[in-house]
């Protein structure tokens, strides 16, 4: 293949697994989760709000959680950009992320940056980095020491 | 040189720009802020709190707007894990960061993803993703849709 087609390809395969972990979201499917994350200690995760993560191991922990406290997500995504560089991609879009528990609703904005690697032919995701976008009124957490 | 003495080479160097960008930010330096940033239309930034941003020039007027508001910055850095893939590298931490503004001194957290990518042989900052860490008490912005 030449690097154009190449190029192509593993845009359209970014594209296909950031996808996928958009469809793992919004079905609370760990298994599916579980499929396209690289399992090494190098995977980071960061949840909006969350301390970041680190390891494959409590990367899965953070899913378990999530899904078991979560009755149903859905997630629409805006301002989608995608890049390729050998190996690596990633992903950068907004996530409007409405998401029940026991009859209560909540839709919250968020930024993220996925990051993901091909290892051996498969694309692999390595990197979730998950924020708040603040909304009107809203002030970032911090503490005033004067 | 060898793939491993290659690879060290590309650590130490991502190293430095990392290190180099933590330097601008603590002497308010958009003159170094401007040279360790790729000047393309790619990259992406997201302040805590902030929207992300696209391309450089959004970029660089929020480091122009965020410099001009500010009398002094005190960054340091914990958790810090560097990964090398080719030609990009990207770092995770947390952020310290105590800014101070008209006798006005904030202390916060942040968790920081910072991309770079190696351009005719310099390495160049395509993406910095700073997101507030939960203190305690805090509550992600939402809106209760029910």
């Amino acid at each position: 293949m030449s690097p154009e087609v190449q190029t192509v390809t593993a845009e359209a395969e970014v594209r296909e697994i950031n996808q996928k972990f958009y469809q793992a979201l919004e079905s609370l499917d760990l298994e599916a989760m579980e499929k396209l994350w690289l399992h090494h200690e190098m995977v980071r995760c960061v949840h909006p709000g969350w301390p970041m993560l680190a390891g494959w191991e409590s990367v899965r922990e953070s899913w378990e959680e999530i899904f078991r406290n979560t009755d149903s997500m859905l997630v629409s995504t805006r301002d989608f950009s995608l890049h390729i560089e050998g190996s690596v991609g990633w992903v950068t879009c907004t996530e409007r992320v409405t998401s029940k528990r026991s009859d209560r609703s909540e839709t919250a904005l968020v930024q993220a940056t996925n990051l993901f690697l091909r290892r051996e032919g498969e694309w692999r995701m390595v990197l979730h980095h998950a924020s708040p976008l603040a909304l009107p009124g809203y002030t970032p957490p911090s503490e005033t020491v004067h």
